[in-house]
Order: structure tokens, then sequence, then C-alpha cells
């Protein structure tokens, strides 16, 4: 029953905090809507802080299964599992309202006040870069992308556009930017000219 | 004095806004640092919401400056001059201690909970979009990039990539998100394969 109501919170709490953000988000609203004593939030969480802290985790939770369910699926080539990847998160965005990415928000939101926000965010980033990293490169060992990638910084990039494509969504509320920056990403991603791309694909049917 | 005043109060605001964001700045902490009553900030502001957007318009008006005095320099190529543009940002941030951009960071908080705050800030980086779009036409005519481009998408890429990374560099607080950003998106820009994108350069060198 505890485990529940805690559980039950940080579900709600990741919500709120993508709709509201941080500072708007009212621990009163947020008990309310669940019919949770007060007393019964800090028996869980040590602060409002370590509320939102654990409600980053909760989602991380999500966002690496994601990252195992759709990097993992040997039975597509790796920049197809990235695109597929991504194209899933903007289905879960588009399920929300196009409210963007948690982590965005509260990076924006929290990293000019509050070290531990700042590292936490930046933390989280790191690992997810780290996981697209490592399949791009998969996709460098099977020619999806050249030889000498610097494969690390790719990742970055990609999470760092995706993130300016989430804020913008959740400012138009439209998977456009998201769509068009995935391609741009993946065009810009091998820098070969066209005509080696198309070798590395189809082998035989070129001189 | 009441336009020095209004004037003092805005400039004071941009800043506080850009490290703490919108529900976390203190009206109180804002008077105080300028030993100006309250009474005062009311007299020339209807609420703090009223504040906040006549601070996100002076903003503009650095922004609008910049990108006149980088984008209007026609002794320079077109892509040579929104690099600058961006690289001068680079060092306003840097000024800043990499607090990144204040769009963003509004545009991160406010859009999920005022329509007020995403419809403004929609609004600035479709006028930043534009007037970058406007370059990127002249790069077109130039043969910078490539007849057909389209321009308009390839300006809100740019705005978005760089938001993404300007939130980077607000949680790393280092120029290097955006200085790989600025560097993907110029080597994007021009899909063309790299001897056509030298022929232009060099015509006379290439058969």
């Amino acid at each position: 029953m505890a485990k529940h109501t805690r559980q039950d919170l940080l579900e709600r709490g990741v919500g709120m905090l993508l709709r509201h953000g941080y500072h708007d988000l009212g621990l009163a609203a947020l008990l309310e809507a669940g019919d949770i004593p007060k007393g019964s939030f800090y028996h869980h969480f040590a602060s409002k802080e370590d509320f939102a802290l654990q409600a980053i985790d909760l989602y991380m939770v999500e966002v690496h299964a994601g990252l195992d369910h759709f990097l993992g699926d040997t039975s597509l080539p790796p920049l197809r599992r990235v695109r597929r990847f991504f194209e899933a998160t903007i289905e879960k965005y588009r399920g929300e309202g196009y409210l963007g990415c948690l982590l965005g928000g509260l990076g924006q939101e929290l990293s000019g006040v509050s070290e531990v926000f700042r590292r936490k965010v930046e933390q989280c980033f790191g690992e997810i870069a780290l996981r697209l990293g490592s399949c791009l490169d998969e996709a460098v060992r099977v020619g999806e992308l050249p030889k000498g990638t610097d494969t690390h910084r790719l990742a970055e990039l990609l999470v760092d556009a995706w993130e300016g494509a989430a804020l913008r969504t959740r400012l138009c509320r439209d998977a456009r930017p998201l769509r068009e920056m995935l391609d741009f990403w993946l065009r810009g991603a091998d820098a070969r000219p066209p005509a080696a791309k198309a070798r590395r694909r189809t082998p035989n049917k070129r001189a």
C-alpha cells in the first residue's frame, strides 16, 4: 500500500512536472488529485526536491526501457533502430499533448539555480548519449556510417538537437520539428557523398 | 527618471530571468537589488507576467541588433555571416556564465501552463528563423547552398538545434555543444557531394 502510494505519487508527479515544471507544481494539487494526506508525502520523500529527483529517475526507467527495446532489436540495421526509438518517442509526446521532454524542461528551469538538478539532468543526457553511441558504433561496424566516425560526438549532437526540437514541439504543439530534426540528423550523420552511401547499400548494382 | 527605472528593472530582469526562470524570480529580490519601492514596479508594469513579457521584448531588441549587425555585413558570404552571428552569441553566453538562451528557458518553463508565453516565445523564434532564412536565400543566390534548398525549413532547424545546444551549454557550462552544433548544421545545410562544394568555391581549380 505504501509502495503503491509512492509509485502513484511519482507517476502523477512526472505528468505534472512535465506540464507545470518544478516551481509551479503545487504539492497540495498533487496530493489532492490522489486524495493523499500531506504526512504521507513526507513519509516517502524528504522534500519536494527529493520528490522531483525521484520523478526524474522514474522517467529515466521508461527512457532506458525504450532504448533497450528499440536499440536492442538486432533484426534491424542500427540507424533504423535509432530512428524507430525516436519515432516511438514522438508517439509518446503526441499522447501527452506534445509537452516535450521532462529532462529538457527541468534542465532549463532549474540548472541556473540548482547544482543538484544541473548535474542530474546532465548525467541523464550523458547516459542516453552513451547508449545511442553504442548503437552508432554498430552502425560503423556494419558500414552504415563511415569508419572513423566520432560516434560519441554524433550521439551527443543527436541528444542536443532532439532536445531543441522537443522544446519547439512544446511551443507549437506539433510533431513537425521532431520529424524534421531526426531526418536532418540522419542525413548529416553520414557525411559521405550520396554515391558512396548508395554503393554501401546496394554493392552489386553500381560499378 | 521613470524611464530610467523601467529600463533598469527590465535589464536586471533579463539577467535574473535567465538565471532563475520565471517562477523562482522574486520581485522582492529584483526591487531590493535596485533599491526600488514596490509601488514603482506596479507603476511601470501591470503584473509580473507583463514584466517578463517586456523583458523578452528587451532581449529580442538585442537579438535583432545582432542579426542586423552580422547578417547585414555584405562584405562576407551569407553562410559566413550566419556563423559569425552564432559565434558572437557564444561569446555573449560565455560572458553570462553559459546560462543559455532566455527564450529557451522561459519557453520550456512556461509553455505548458501559459498560452501567452507559449505564443510569445514561438513568435520570437519564428522571427529569428525568418531573418536567418533571408540570409540563407542569399546563400542560395550566390551558390553557397544548392538551388531548391528549403531555406525556411533549414533556418527553423538551425534555431531548434541551437536551442538544444543552448540547453546543453547551460547544463555543462561549456561552449562545446554550441560550437559542435553550429559546425554540424553548416555541414548538413549543403547536402551536395564534397566535390560539388569544392567546385563551387574554386571553379578554376577542378575539371
